[in-house]
Order: structure tokens, then sequence, then C-alpha cells
């Protein structure tokens, strides 16, 4: 791993690195956030961001205003970029919503995806990897994920599917159902084929049932969110973890829309809700 | 004024107004934040926040997590642009210290800069009547002013050349000497002639002689700033207001570069300090 930007920043440090994934077989940027209390032995608990589409690390670190709430609860804060870059495939930059900027956090399996767009494992397993091999002071046993919109899905999906590895989760205005809205219905179909059985693996609220994870879900969604109710839904997993006897907390946020100045009023008391899950 | 933005933020609202500015002769925009406070009868303070170069009202509304300290304080913040727009003078795009992006808050006397780069007397004049006359619950008698870089020189020269108006000042690695400085010495003798005796009136450390100002100023610089040896110099006012028996407080932040995550490290201090003036 390769530093390529260090600003000081409330007491710590944000920093951006460079790094080969052997996951993704490709060259990625990931942003990390070191608060003053962190130090060789420190052991401070670490907490994934995932943005949404067309986003890379820079968006959150720069306009989320999240490194102060990091500061004050001593925890290590990771931006990884939102898809594989440069691999060259045909279509890759075509839409937004599909391709770069647009991995959806999944493990493709159809060509010519399946070989670089592995996000999940990127996510669940070779960055914390990377973490515990160059920051020995991140304790990468107590983690917590959280992320915005196709990113507030990825965090979702990756507790609900590892509920062991995280210790905490919450999401700012996600997509929730992906296989019954049209971003999740492209994306799926191109990632994962048209078969809709094998989507149900990577759908938050088709997990939900079948997820051993019990602890409280914190959700907040904007109700002047264009996206509401076409991509969003926020009520299906609310439905969904009700009946599977998960504790979510659904904030319906007034005025509020699909902005970083949504995120910014809030993602105190997401650090905060992280913060108190990761201590224990 | 017509409203172009208008995002709910941490309980208020971020706004921004495009308005025809009789002063500059052409259209701007200005951003305007209303925390939770505010009302058509609250009679809330006002905080301008002037921006440094290349900037618009943007980049402080979008980077330095303000709002949050506004809407703790019951401040209104506005923040301008940093010079007239699509005024079509020739040279006035050709660099980035000069021009558009770059008014440095004086009233130009040069030909064809005179005509519209009057950007001293839009914030100190035009936009307090503005904001009197389309926001009932601005109180406009109760005003402060900071900035950031040029902006932090402009927040300084208003402040200083106008201590009834305004009740408190503060600057993030401000310029602080522009007739000493490349940055100044440029932009002065492209706006205000070859004369050296008329910029007097336009530089910081010059002015501290003979203002009235009387109140604590709070100046936070970075001590890893790129541009701090060559066009800062901060200790040059430092001097200037210790032989003048001006209260400033000059803090050397290690580590910090002239970037937002500096100004976001420390912009709730400066609210704070603003907070505390504006309520005296």
């Amino acid at each position: 791993m390769q530093r390529i930007k260090n600003w000081a920043c409330f007491g710590g440090q944000q920093q951006v690195w460079k790094h080969s994934s052997s996951t993704l077989g490709c060259s990625m940027e990931v942003a990390v956030y070191l608060p003053p209390q962190a130090s060789e032995t420190a052991k401070l608990p670490v907490l994934y961001y995932l943005s949404g589409l067309t986003c890379t690390w820079e968006n959150m670190v720069s306009k989320a205003g999240a490194q102060r709430y990091a500061a004050e609860h001593g925890l290590i804060l990771v931006s990884p970029d939102t898809s594989p870059r440069g691999v060259n495939l045909a279509g890759e930059d075509e839409s937004y919503d599909f391709g770069s900027g647009a991995g959806f956090y999944i493990d493709a399996t159809e060509r010519p995806w399946a070989k670089h767009y592995r996000m999940y494992s990127y996510v669940t397993e070779e960055l914390p990897a990377l973490l515990a091999e160059h920051f020995p002071g991140a304790d990468t046993a107590r983690s917590g994920i959280f992320g915005h919109s196709m990113g507030g899905h990825g965090a979702l999906v990756c507790a609900f599917r590892n509920p062991q590895r995280y210790k905490s989760v919450s999401a700012f205005a996600p997509i929730v159902a992906p296989s019954q809205v049209p971003w999740g219905e492209k994306a799926f179909s191109g990632y994962l084929g048209a078969d809709r059985n094998s989507w149900a693996a990577w759908d938050a609220t088709a997990l939900a049932s079948g997820t051993g994870w019990r602890k409280p879900v914190l959700i907040d969604q904007g109700m002047a969110d264009e996206f509401l109710e076409k991509q969003l839904k926020p009520q299906l997993l609310a439905n969904a973890a009700a009946a599977a006897g998960i504790p979510l907390t659904l904030r319906l946020q007034a005025g509020y829309d699909h902005s970083y100045y949504f995120i910014a009023s809030f993602i105190g008391e997401h650090i905060a809700h992280h913060a108190q899950q990761l201590r224990r």
C-alpha cells in the first residue's frame, strides 16, 4: 500500500492509500481516517463507509463531516471506492448506474464482470486483511459498516451475511430491495444474470428472513428524497425485519433529500450508534 | 432575489440565491444558511464567510461543516462568491489569482476593473441591504465576518475599516499584508494601479495602526500550509496588531495545510468566537 494523500483533520489524519487489489484485479484507492487516539498499540474499532452510485472515497471524506465524530469516539473510518477502476470492460462507463462507480458491493457471476466486479469480497475480505497488515492499531475484530444509497444496501448485505464479522450497521437512504426496483434490476441482471433466484443472496430484504443478525439497525431516510418512491422503498425492509425479529429503526426525516447535506446532518448520530455497539 | 437551491441541513435550510447586483453590474449567487431558529421575527445575527482564490459559495457550504455550528448557535451564515461573474473583461479568466475568482474584496480603481470589481462595496453595503430586505429574521445590526486565505484578508479589511458595522472577525490562513506578498502585489497592481500609497487602504497590516477595531481577532494558521512562508506571513499582522493594541490571537496549528480539512477542524471554534461576540 502506498499513501498518496495525508491531511491533518480534527487532530487526526485523513489519508488516502493506493494499492493493487488481488480480488478486483486492478489498482484501487481507499481513504482511511485515523483519529487522534490512533497509535500502533491503541487497538481502535474500524467503521467502513460504502458510498453510493457515481461516488469515490472522496464524497464522504470531503462532504460528510464524519471526521469530527470519529475523532470524538476514537474510531478508524475506512472509505473504499464504489467499483473496480480502469479494468476496461466494454460498456463499463456507459451509464451512471452500472459498471464503474456502480459495483453494488456484490460478487458478479456473469461474464465479463465476474473477473473484476467482486466488491463484496474486496470489502469483507481483502480490505480487512490489508488494514490488519498495515494499520497495527486497527482492531478489525471490532468492525461496523454503514453507507449511503447503493452503499447503504451494501452495508446491510455485508452485515446480514456476516453477523459475526460486523458488530454494527446503519444506512442513509439505502436501496433495500434491489430485486424489486429499477436500479437493482439493472445491476443484478448484468452482474448476476437473468435467474432471479440467484439475486436473493445479494438482496437485503430477501436476506432478512434468514440472517442471524439481531443487533440494532439504524436507517435514516429523507422524505424529500427524489429516489424514495421508485428506488429506495425502505418500508420493504422494515416489514421484513419486523417479521424476522431484527430490531430496525427507520427514521423518516421531513424535508431532507438524497444529498450529503442530509448525510452530514445525521452522520454524528450514526457514528454514535456504531461507537455504542463497537464498545461492547 | 431568486432562490435556486434549498437543502434541509441540520434542522435548518441551506439555500442559494441568485440576484442582479447593482454594485457589480452582473448576476451573482450567494449562499444563505438559515438555522432552525430562523423565523420572520427571530432576529438572528449574521455571519459572513469570504472564500479564497478560485472558490465560489460552494466550497465552504459543502466542505466546511459550518452548518452544524450555525445551528447550535442560531446564526445566519452568508457565503458570497469571490468575484463578479460573466462580465467579460479581457484577461479576466487567464489566471487563478487575478480576475474571476480573485476579487480580493476591494473596490478596484483601474480600468477596466473599476466598473465591476467592487467586491468590498458588494459585501459591506449591497449584501447587508439585500439581506435586510429579503430575510426579515436577519439582524444585520449584529454582524460578524470571517474567511479563508484571500477571504480571510477580506474579512480583516472589512472589519478594520468598519469597526462599528462588524462586531466580530476571524480568519483561517489569511493573507495579512497583500502589499508585501506576490498574490497581493499582482492583484493590487491590477485593481489599484502602480501607486503603492493607494494600497494601504486595502491592506490589513497597514490598516491595523489606524483602525478603531479593538475587539478580539482570532486567526488559525496551519504550519504545513504551502503558502505560509511566501504569501501569508501572519506574523506581520500579529506584530502590527500588538503595536496598535488590537487583541489578536494567532494560533499556529501543527500539521495542518491550506485545505478545507484544516478549516473544518477549527470552524466550530471560530463560529463559537463569533457567537460570543455577537451575543453582546
